[in-house]
């Protein structure tokens, strides 16, 4: 049976660090718990350690440096994210773009340290070539909605059908979320109906009044989209 | 019918400046007369205007900026590309890699002036995600093996056939050349038998004593191994 | 005696490239014959080659990348600047920014090779900072007013004056130019009534349905300016 | 009275996440309550929180990103650093190089939240072009020495001096640490002789069998050299 995904940027907003940031992923692990959707907290580097041993939801990291251990200052390798104990890694992001040849080695390096991995593209296309390199899961985001609340599954539905389409002809397995704008319950079943398994969402929670309440209707309206398929 | 394709990519040696530049170019363009070959010849964008205006066979620039015209100081996007008349473009070398979206923008834009694209992949896999992206040509180099003399046609032929395999899963019609330690008519021949249809070269020509035996000898060998197919 | 100095950075305007680009560095070096001021030119790598041939006066590169020559593609070392026949190199653009390490690399380079080096700065300290590696010139341009119309020497004089001041502690020979939004003749007087030696300019002249009556505008009340002094 | 700086950048050594890293700061801590010497740990973004919790010694970062809050996806502004707890940071390291405009952004930044900084610099010229943008430290470590164990204190002496008279020339008061090569108490006593006020080192401390015991030999060859003065 598949569980709907909800994953949740702390990208560095104010509430990221420190007792908030601790405070949002609490939360996030009580909607799991209630609801039995896959909600995933990927806060900044310095807040993983406290966040992991607090929740047992799973803790993603923001991004991954191509390097190996050693000789390296201010960077963070796959192996120091394995160290610290998250359960996956985000890349790519559009706020933070890798080169191709090194999305392709920290897919694999995550992969052999049994770490997921999310990677995000801004088209379609990058979506597909993306599929290629065979992550966990992908999310395409059009960069000019991230941040904006206008949900790319109600602005641009035909993004996110044309990205299933391009990615399910190189990959058939791959989990595919709906990134960019993604504000209420509504966004998040609009993005199941379209064809993904979930949503990446930051703002929308991050910026919430009760990230609690945000979170919950994602969850419950996700639940309820993906019955009816 | 297909014509074999050697490019030669001048990097920033000294011989890819001024009048040792020139030479080259129309060494190349000699050899590619004399044989029906395809010549792509890829210098340094100070040297573009002068090569564009003197020969005939493509030029090609090393690179290009993923920026549109306007207030942007020591770019070059592909429009400027373009204007100085170059044939195409070679992006993502392993020297001077790309984020993965800007390959993809570099691309469309390049199509949509006109212009060819050649991008490299150091791997298989991430020769095969750069296909999904619909370049006109995929050069596969092992990064490891650029610049030893080692032809990866001899020393690594399952990067080449593995390259092939996945290139052509998402992408029929794309050209696939071989690179990285290419250095003699008898690596090319390999190459080509290995399924691709040319070669990515650098050093082996800008720092032969004669570029023009070198050049020759690859074209003949690789019209003989293509006619033997 | 000393002569106040106009630099023209042509950037990525759609004037930049061509035949436009040609006809701007005539007028540039009509002015510069007809007044006797230093008016220096600063084009895109791909029409260095022919603006250089055509006029007599300097001819600046964007920007010079911090590599030897050597296996580097897509690539511009200072070698090959000098190469092509440019006078100096304009670094650190805000648009294009460079790692401290390099600039002093490419200082000292640029020199051993004989080549001015006009090095840019966002504020008065990091002017001082460069001001140590000692380069030929230093333009100090707050990014926020680059390109805007609104010129720095009205809008932020003190801007000017504080560079200055801190350039001259660290530096007393270094030539000091304004810019950021210097749009006018006008403007170019009060940058040197504010004790700097000349301008960076690049879309007044760029963008101007005559570019030679604004640069010729911009020469005259330069020296009327100075001969105040 | 001025007391010796030890700062020890644990890179991204295998030694330098989880128990291990934990270790060397109580050992850093231990040297630093038994000799009065400033023993500085500087370990990766990681691992922060959990040092920060455990040792009264100061934490110093590994890098900062020069972004502000909001939404940047990966990056660590100078407010993460400050929220988890650090002292201070280090910037412009020579394996993680930072622009000239964001050095100064970072140092200014780090001032105004209370944080110190301690930059580093690749020659005496750019350690002058640091000093003037007035850092808590300064740190002058050719690239070419560092992890090498051949310490810049006795190879190349002079780069040592010539620093600290550059950087004496623009700014009186900045502390200035040698670094590179830095192995044992006899380099750190060299260093203190030729000037400087501590070290900055990696490797001897972290691939170290007995880190306490090579801190303590440098913290007490540290005092004597400064007794001596």
């Amino acid at each position: 049976m598949t569980t709907p995904i909800i994953a949740i940027n702390y990208k560095a907003y104010p509430q990221a660090f420190g007792e908030k940031a601790l405070e949002i992923a609490k939360q996030a692990e009580k909607v799991a718990k209630e609801t039995g959707v896959t909600v995933i907290v990927i806060p900044p580097f310095t807040e993983l350690y406290r966040i992991i041993q607090t929740v047992e939801i799973p803790v993603y990291a923001q991004h991954a440096d191509p390097y190996k251990l050693g000789a390296h200052t201010g960077y963070i390798p796959v192996e120091a994210l394995k160290e610290v104990g998250v359960k996956g890694v985000l890349l790519n992001h559009s706020e933070h773009q890798l080169k191709l040849a090194d999305i392709h080695k920290l897919v694999v390096k995550a992969r052999e340290l049994g770490l997921e991995t999310l990677v995000c593209g801004d088209t379609p296309e990058v979506g597909a070539a993306v599929a290629v390199l065979e992550p966990d899961m992908i999310a395409v985001e059009p960069p000019e909605l991230i941040g904006t609340g206008i949900p790319v599954s109600k602005a641009k539905p035909e993004v996110v059908t044309r990205s299933v389409e391009l990615i399910r002809k190189v990959n058939p397995k791959v989990k595919i979320l709906t990134g960019a704008g993604i504000t209420t319950g509504e966004d998040v079943a609009a993005a199941i109906k379209l064809g993904t398994i979930g949503v990446l969402v930051a703002s929308a929670v991050m910026k919430a009044k009760d990230p609690y309440k945000v979170i919950k209707d994602m969850a419950e309206k996700a639940l309820q989209a993906l019955e009816k398929q």
